[in-house]
């Protein structure tokens, strides 16, 4: 299980927060492997790289010899939105919930090894637990306390109401630890409160208080908002290996350090060389490549990934586009949509003629054509932009 | 059925609230026997007068041919005191639920039918609710209206805790009215908040609200705290004949009528018309005793109570007591205890020789032997107090 502060320096590699690391340095010291667990909504999963933070530390952990509990929330799935106000949140069949939890389980097991993953679901003990047990659990809990969450004190001092089952949740997810005698829980930032009441809850039942590790939110391809679907700044782990391949490459090269951080299984030594050679003068290009072969690997395979970087060498290196043209700088702020950038190099004359050039296909970014008239681009980072046959610009987002 | 007006006027008479009256008029005027609820706890009962305030209001729903739901609360007793801290509100087990149930049943059913009252346990349905069915219910109530709750508002403001369980309770008896359907809930003014509950989770659940009746609290024999054990002030429905006989005749003439109109099941025409006698000239005295002979037969038959009052007029008319005495007027308030009551009528020259001579078996009062030297006698009545063989006070407490 190898020494304990080789162990630690790994646990702690991205993570936000730990509580309490002594604790945690404790039961590493035992020996004995530790029951690690997360839990994931059952409603129909896609990931993307946003939502592998977290599961890249689960795989730290099993790498580390340790017993991953993967829990899928389906008692609450059951149960849907019980105040009924939110359409999208509908009560989900047993049947759909399994569906769901293998389509979660084929993703995952792409950064798992499935042998030492024990996937669980937690109606197994909930629908056992009964009213009385449920009033047993909140019977230890206080409402000032419940209105001291960071959101529940928001909304009540802003008279939002709060619906009493929102209460019960975070009970929900506290008991879920003590079913499974977690030694360690995982979760976003914004979990804090309900990570925390595992370990209550825990010391009620006189176990020993989980350890809490709390991961950060992964930024998007802007390299400002948090990664995510409705903002469009996601690279999805389903996508093809090309669009992976070129989303990476799109990224800011301060953010390509970061994604290394939270998404490489590259060892913290190897990645700090890395930084050292760029410093030294070497291509950010090069770093990027190698992260981004990395992850096409890990979601295609290794196959899949080498013809990716072959295709995006291909167009840089085999004289698709002209060696020598136009440099121009364009400030982009926090990100700016593909057509105004077009406009702003000087590659069209208006904003609404790069948007019919998208639409005829005569748009490409480093040599991809371009269907997205919404595509957002991050600064921090050095683009080839193309209209038509002979139109180029080697633009840099600032 | 009778008239519906003549039906509502039984209703209502010593009635506190009825929300909402125009609502149960109809429900009246449907002429199907309404299922009239009333929830108690398992603990062991013991009755006294005051809880059988909301019981006579049962029977007069049962007189007017409606069904009598009594509902024993086991679900909540099965689970006790969750947070550990009140010893004296332990879990009971299932066959202590029962042999409470039992006893209840023996001491109602002197004022109830038993052939039209049907006994529920709650654990029934909401063993059956659970910890899912118990978010659901939570989901229709916000935190910011339980803490509108007066009990709630106070403890909050005042930086009270409150369990998060307390906030369930409520919810459980609301559903307790969904399960039996109800049409009507009793309780104390002390449960508003509770059996609008009712109202409410029935109109989630798409039934008719229930209508809600308050009933007062009962005055103890002091006439001016709420009848309670703790109090001392109490008569227990259990108690032997004389006893009941002997402190309904020790009660102020006031507090007389407020008993005619809770516990008395004399029509009010007969008890305006006794109000009258009374007025023109007639002995208060008569009338309180017709009370004290009812209260008797309910409890303990009408030959008990033939004999209670027999030994009662014996004392007084077969001259076992002097026909002439001193008498004395003992201002006390609220109440005096009567070792006091004793030493400022002169009857003993101190409080202590007043306690060692009820210690003695020397002390009676209207000639039954004081054996409580905490007894406290209220104001408005006048008795005949006795210590030794030789030394009588006819004391008028005022």
């Amino acid at each position: 299980m190898g020494d304990v502060s080789d162990a630690l320096a790994l646990i702690r590699r991205g993570a936000e927060e730990i509580l309490v690391e002594a604790e945690l340095a404790e039961k590493l010291a035992t020996g004995r492997p530790l029951r690690i667990k997360a839990g994931f909504d059952p409603t129909a999963p896609d990931l993307h790289l946003g939502h592998t933070v977290l599961i890249n530390k689960l795989r730290h952990f099993q790498d580390l010899g340790h017993e991953i509990l993967f829990l899928i929330g389906d008692f609450t799935g059951l149960i849907g939105d019980p105040t009924g106000k939110n359409a999208t949140r509908p009560p989900l069949s047993r049947e759909q919930i399994e569906l769901n939890a293998r389509t979660y389980q084929d993703q995952v097991f792409k950064i798992l090894d499935p042998q030492r993953t024990r996937v669980v679901f937690n109606s197994e003990w909930m629908d056992g637990l009964g009213a009385a047990g449920m009033i047993r659990l909140a019977a230890h809990h206080t409402v000032a306390r419940m209105l001291e969450r960071d959101d529940f004190a928001k909304r009540y001092a802003a008279n939002q109401s709060i619906a009493l089952h929102e209460f019960l949740y975070p009970l929900c997810q506290g008991y879920d630890s003590v079913a499974l005698k977690a030694d360690v829980e995982l979760g976003g930032t914004d979990q804090k409160f309900n990570l925390l009441m595992g370990r209550e809850l825990q010391r009620h039942h006189e176990q020993t208080p989980q350890t809490i590790l709390m991961m950060p939110l992964l930024e998007g391809l802007d390299g400002v908002n948090k990664m995510s679907k409705s903002l469009n700044n996601y690279i999805g782990i389903n996508e093809p290996p090309g669009e992976i391949f070129g989303k990476v490459m799109s990224i800011s090269d301060d953010l390509m350090w970061r994604y290394y951080e939270l998404l490489s299984f590259l060892p913290s030594a190897d990645i700090a060389a890395q930084r050292q050679s760029v410093t030294e003068g070497r291509n950010p290009r090069d770093v990027k490549i190698a992260l981004a072969v990395e992850l096409v690997a890990r979601f295609h395979g290794p196959a899949a990934a080498q013809a990716a970087v072959e295709d995006f060498a291909a167009r840089f290196q085999r004289g698709v586009m002209p060696e020598e043209m136009p440099e121009v700088s364009v400030p982009v702020g926090a990100g700016m949509v593909v057509t105004q950038v077009l406009r702003q190099a000087g590659l069209t004359g208006s904003t609404s003629e790069a948007m019919r050039m998208i639409d005829q296909g005569g748009v490409r970014l480093d040599g991809e054509r371009v269907a997205d008239k919404a595509l957002v681009l991050a600064g921090g980072q050095t683009v080839v932009l193309q209209v038509g046959k002979r139109k180029f610009a080697r633009v840099l987002l600032t």
